[in-house]
């Protein structure tokens, strides 16, 4: 029964973060048709709010919204392999069905795959670096025994990395999938997808060996 | 004297609500004419803002400022019904407070009915899903036992919400009403009250059975 | 002894919040000159990213920074009057300091008087309106017994309030006489600061009442 | 052991922050190709934000990223000379990583030195008074005895000092000395280091004399 609430919690909370990154890309783009770097401000704002609020709202149940920050919660032992791999299946799922509700309530069709080609050894390295960061922002700030610190840890990083890494900082398998369905400002083509994920992952592996050196202790629960 | 207490800070703290995003409309349209989507970034970023201090402000007494929030309440057994109609009735009357102050620091009419019709099945899913989030995000960070928590996930929510959400998440009944006071940015026509309210009442009820599911123990007072 | 280091804490901080205001719209008025909703905006998030700065950093001694929350304090028997006396003609001083600062860093003469007429029956009830909120929020937010709390709702509600009362929200009359001493885009013509302060006194007054009927315990010091 | 894990910390912690820098400088100056005060507003949000996350993850080890508050600290007696010098060394090195990172995720050349002259009396005094007031928003922050108020006060402080000082704020030896490796919005010459960095050390002994007097008795660690 908890590991249900946990992936109801997983799954709504990255739908709502989908719903954010997609819709609010949306709405950018309509609103601003003419300035990339105001459609990104106001993309970056919404989803670092956005995150700010999911994390604080989600946390008492469950909040990673991200299979690269459960499989490292699940390399430390603070959750076992086969929850982490529960969680997974609701983040993915959670995620599209954000997509698909950005698309309808902007009255495009529910699903349409994005045609927006990502990479190149810039935006590779991108999400190698933006992984790493939000794993370290996300662990670090856990260490400070004040947990809902990860929740403007988060948003303030993601916030930034929309800016400072070449890719925008997808960071994210599930939110990467997610952005196949919507052919908008936030979108990815599925050819793009291996490559990212990958790199999220080498980023994650990364992040886990400098956080066994910075935090020599086991990890506890939050 | 309690009840009164609590009313005068749902009626004060509304109406400075209803006033920060109808009168950071009209700013908005007045200083950046030309460009809407620089207008809602303004708009969402001091009405995101202004929730922040008007929570944190108002909390120690009451600060729902939201009929939605307050018949979740009455629902999860946190306030007698009696009391939260009087709560409601004071957010309403402040709400056209706040708009009627809006209105005539900028030197407009003390009332101008507004002509912005709005609605249509994108816009209206926006308002389920705007509501939907909103009260999850209140009640998900009451349960963190953090309640100070509450006011900056709820800033963040709306500033975000103002981009994904199709119709700019009014997500509130006695702030919907109040902008019909209002022929300016942030202004509704009457006519487009109706179903609006409907659909923030619809997203109260998925989240209230939500919230059921995620957080089975009754919902203590913070 | 205690009491010059308060009035130090109040002269620093008042300056770095004017130097704060006048320097970010000096700033904002060269870097984006055609674009006047920019300019309030890039203003309104300097000055609230600040003031959680600089409360947060000066609270263990004082931070008021404004002759009205004094003021408020004194009423309410939190500090002694001849202290409230002292620490406003520290944040008068303080205030001169910062606008004059701000004019040397921009290669300005270090003081210039300003030509901005300010007023008007909107513009002057925007004064009223922005004033009692702040003193709202300040002492609505020490009541939470989180001290630190204050810091973002202050911030957060001057970040907004630049935005929805239409006169910016000067709100302080310590900031308000600084702010003669700068010909640029936060100023104001010597002549305009009567009413202005006058109005932030009845704003000031009517928020009194408020939390008297608010908050009816004695307000303990935080 | 623990000052190795210090000093890891400090050098990502410090890579981190001038990622964030330099990176989005690239991306705004790219998005937002004509507009230098959109540029400036996306790169001291981005810098802010990222600046809450990294000191909330990194304090539980680390997290000054400055030699100039490094400098500080020692002087205050909170860490031994011996440490601080290991800690500055590895905040210069961890600077220059992040700028190659920035530099390559944009795919520029891993160093290019910058051709940005910057001085000049005003951004001189620019340099003092930012980090006058940053040393004091760390440390006046610290002695509220909630360690983790210092993320936001110095993120909320750094967003505001680009646009209040005339030099947009360096503020910090480390990395003005990175900056010089990237020939982008955020690059400084080397000719321009030496005075900025002089200017930011006689900051810091302002601010060391401002504290002793504000915070008579001897600091504790946190």
């Amino acid at each position: 029964m908890t590991l249900l609430r946990q992936a109801v919690a997983e799954l709504v909370g990255t739908a709502f973060l989908v719903t954010a990154v997609v819709g609010s890309g949306i709405a950018a783009q309509r609103l601003s048709p003419d300035d990339t770097g105001l459609q990104l401000l106001e993309n970056s704002i919404a989803t670092g709010a956005v995150l700010v609020a999911l994390i604080l709202a989600f946390q008492p149940v469950s909040a990673s919204f991200n299979p690269v920050v459960t499989a490292v919660e699940a390399a430390l032992g603070r959750v076992s392999v086969p929850t982490a791999g529960v969680l997974v299946v609701a983040q993915v799922v959670g995620g599209a069905v954000g997509a698909v509700v950005a698309n309808l309530m902007f009255e495009l069709d529910a699903v349409s795959v994005s045609t927006h080609d990502r990479g190149g050894s810039g935006q590779l390295l991108g999400e190698v670096v933006a992984t790493l960061g939000l794993v370290l922002v996300v662990f670090g700030s856990l260490r400070s025994a004040r947990v809902e610190t990860v929740a403007f840890a988060v948003g303030g990083y993601i916030a930034a990395a929309y800016w400072f890494t070449s890719s925008t900082s997808f960071a994210n398998p599930a939110v990467t999938l997610a952005r196949t369905l919507s052919d908008t400002f936030a979108g990815i083509a599925p050819s793009s997808v291996p490559l990212f994920v990958l790199m999220q992952l080498v980023g994650g592996v990364l992040a886990l060996a400098l956080l066994r050196l910075l935090h020599p202790q086991p990890q506890e629960a939050p």
